[in-house]
């Protein structure tokens, strides 16, 4: 199809298309005439995921070209891209503090890790993310919302263990790293959706119950 | 104490400062002689506050200011406070899609909150972001990922209630608003981190089980 089927098919204007070619973030389309450039379904497809990855998702242009440059490596296993995944996908803020309170919060992450037995390294761009997050509370004096962290982390060990149930049952590569993608950054999303549902809910039964404002 | 000596305590910068004040997330010091303005023990705390919105947060500043204004405003709830930080914290895509196609995800949205017995109202920005999510899956035609969302739904309704019940421990009412703020701009990273953490354990044991990379 040409550029402009393609456009009409996803709903993306053609200029946007043309800044995504530039970008690197949607393979270049097969020449077969000087003034023609053919597109393929696969555009059609990638170019869904490019707009689900960043309106989305919210990623950037730049994470997004990460991600999907680790879905066209040849190397490219599901856990080496569910790695990438979560790599463009985590931001990891820079939090000041003293090598005491950092070693501190760092140990508090490593016995959290060890509590729910779970098999991961301090590389892991969750476990730095998690690092400063604690070193924040601390600072903030807000030891109590600590607490939280471990029924937090009961939950994602039990959506962990679904979701990657549900990506062994999809057949393809492709379908894989589709979903590693897809479960990482649109997951977030859902999951801070529902959070804010539930919060809610929870806020209204506690309002009712003493009657008050 | 001095902006100098503010700056010290908290590890910001004096410019930085300085474009707080202006940006109006920071109020004012008390201007004690034509060249000199005095800061509280509530400035360093409010500035320690931006820091976690800004950098471990990931809000902007726009959204970080609208947030501080309900939080500073004399009309404020904790159930108010909770809605203002959903609001400015959640970014909600506009996904193309047919009226049709908006309909039954707003259809499938109900329903799921339906299941969960929950009361909320579909104004909620969770809700609104989830109708986008749900569309996003549907154009993919990955509808199998929808499934994972009454487990994550499931899980959300456990953390609310052990947030709510955590915040009603609180005494004070500015400890409660900080609380609803920090739950929900740093809880939404928290939980991402450690769903990256539960993966990448999830990851390796599949890994693991058929002895292949």
């Amino acid at each position: 199809m040409r550029i402009g089927e393609l456009a009409r098919r996803t709903g993306v204007p053609v200029p946007t298309i043309k800044y995504y070619l530039r970008e690197g973030l949607l393979p270049a389309g097969e020449r077969t005439s000087p003034n023609q450039v053919q597109y393929a379904d696969a555009h059609v497809r990638r170019l869904k995921l490019i707009r689900a990855m960043l309106e989305v998702g919210g990623l950037s242009i730049v994470a997004a070209r990460d991600v999907l440059a680790e879905v066209d490596s040849p190397a490219r296993s599901v856990h080496g891209m569910l790695g990438a995944a979560q790599s463009a996908v985590t931001r990891i803020a820079t939090v000041r503090g003293t090598d005491e309170e950092r070693q501190k919060a760092e140990r508090e992450v490593s016995e959290l890790v060890r509590r729910h037995g779970w098999s991961a390294k301090p590389e892991n761009p969750g476990w730095r993310a998690l690092v400063q997050i604690v070193m924040t509370y601390r600072d903030l004096e807000r030891g109590d919302l600590l607490d939280l962290l471990d029924g937090y982390a009961e939950a994602a060990g039990g959506l962990a263990t679904a979701e990657l149930a549900a990506l062994a049952k999809v057949p393809s590569v492709d379908g894989k790293v589709e979903s590693a993608v897809l479960g990482t950054v649109l997951g977030d999303t859902a999951m801070a959706a529902l959070r804010r549902i539930a919060q809610e809910d929870a806020s209204h039964r506690i309002q009712r119950r003493p009657h008050s404002a």
